[in-house]
């Protein structure tokens, strides 16, 4: 891996992402709800990426990434890991560009996801549901390719495209008073990080994180970064710990990380659906569940919630 | 039943109607998706009425009803019966006005519209699920008091209420070829008529239906009114028969009338969810059905695809 990997993007960085990967994403809309507005007591911008290209925000980063390639190392294409969103984002980049793409998968990711990467013509190479399975098969198909890695979230480029989300949304909904996404890997917190501080410091960034997976939450009141190697939530984009870059952001930015259980966050997915009338994965629920769990921080504010995503298997939802 | 029941709406009721319910509903966006325009052939612009107050198109009409009321009429209140949005929309619109309402519904209706519709302080009396119970139990609920009756569709103030929904259509998308709308008692397509024959003539008009409820189609094909007494059909809302207003419209502007099979509704109710990320509901995934069946139809032409609502019970997917 070459240093440029582990350079903190820059708010110039942001800017040149945004120009660059206008073409290939939507600028997608931001939804309210009188009903969750009343139930909360906050007034709620939600900040719909579930509309997005490939179905989920990742396709920020992963064009940044794809697009900014040289044509010489372009031509040798590009692979990653994934838990899934960040797999058919990137495939739909290289497809855009035209070169190929692998992807290192868990078995056990959704089906919609694996034929979506296909779908893009990505190609799949599978391996355990673990962080360090995970990591080890990829190191293999890195050493046999000549392949540009493109980490799903700890990579100068995929932060400053995901960073391209609260840039639109600072344009869409103004005087907010807290942004809150959920964390996973810390990809779209660590945009948001960026975003925000630079153009908007007196804003709040709180991140949302499954009680099964609370890793970062854990993390940022210890003080460094604790990874868990394969924890189960429902939330399955949200599996995967903090890295050196957005543990950077994170640390510095991020007011809170809130938790909710598995039945909170199915709850708040279920009533999003119903209320709304909009496809969300359960990733995207657990904000919502914790605004629900929280009422204290959030009463009387106007908050900008992130929808992730909206790649769900609709034969196997959670509460049926 | 007074006199006013029987007129034909003119396009001046639409423009009033749009004045005086807009602060009542929401103008829904417009949506597109690359995906559904490559596999049909055809440029879909769907206006998500799913979206909508009450979760439905339906809340124009009820809107228009109960807000063009004089006080004392109003006081005594409004009742209707229906297969359910309807139900919810005139509960909702009552609910603004503070007036109170009675809704005769099928005890089959999904348990989903009824909570809605006493959610909103909607009072139920259940029938049985054919048009032969409800209008028997109705006539009781009628005269015993004296509540305005909002018929669904058959009702002047309804279709012009309805026909908002192509008045904005035609704001957010020029040079629209073709309007598709489901048809089941011809509200919504009748709304259209008014206003696409009054403001865009040249723009046909399509009506999409269940195969297991085609009494519209076979309707136009006859040349008069044919009506079932209880079809099965999954898309719940599209049971009921046309009545003397709505066929004005559909004999004299409707193109013509596509059938489409259970399965084919339910195949592009999940494919709509899947790729658009929005919930919609059985009834208006008809259209689409319809257009992917009649490619040649359709296909190099500017659509305007008119989903009709979005209150779907969760727990009883029709693909699970």
């Amino acid at each position: 891996m070459s240093d440029h990997r582990n350079r903190i993007p820059t708010f110039d960085d942001v800017l040149s992402a945004h120009e660059r990967i206008k073409p290939y994403i939507h600028k997608t809309p931001v939804l309210t709800s009188r009903y969750l507005n009343e139930l909360t007591g906050a007034e709620l911008f939600f900040k719909c990426e579930n509309f997005q290209k490939a179905g989920a925000f990742k396709v920020r980063g992963a064009c940044n990434a794809v697009f900014g390639l040289s044509e010489d190392k372009a031509a040798l294409g590009v692979a990653t890991h994934s838990s899934g969103n960040h797999a058919l984002s990137l495939s739909y980049a290289a497809g855009r560009r035209g070169i190929p793409v692998t992807v290192v998968m868990p078995h056990t990711a959704p089906q919609a996801k694996k034929d979506a990467v296909r779908g893009y013509g990505g190609k799949i190479i599978e391996c355990e549901p673990s962080t360090s399975s995970r990591e080890a098969v990829f190191a293999k198909v890195v050493a046999a390719s000549g392949a540009d890695f493109v980490h799903p979230y700890n990579d100068p480029r995929v932060i400053a495209g995901q960073a391209t989300c609260s840039l639109e949304l600072l344009s869409q909904v103004p005087d907010l008073d807290a942004v809150i996404a959920p964390i996973g890997g810390g990809g779209m917190i660590s945009g948001t990080c960026l975003t925000l501080s630079n153009l908007a410091p007196e804003v709040a960034i709180y991140a949302a994180e499954p009680l099964n997976a609370d890793d970062a939450a854990r993390s940022l009141k210890a003080g460094y970064i604790i990874a868990d190697d394969a924890p189960n939530t429902v939330a399955d984009g949200l599996k995967v710990p903090l890295k050196e870059l957005t543990w950077h952001f994170v640390s510095h930015f991020v007011s809170d990380i809130f938790t909710a259980t598995e039945e909170e966050i199915i709850d708040a997915m279920k009533l999003t659906w119903k209320r709304m009338k909009i496809v969300i994965e359960p990733s995207c629920a657990v904000p919502l569940a914790t605004i629900l769990k929280n009422p204290e921080i959030f009463r009387g504010k106007r908050v900008g919630v992130i929808i992730t995503g909206g790649n769900v298997d609709l034969d196997t939802l959670p509460w049926t």
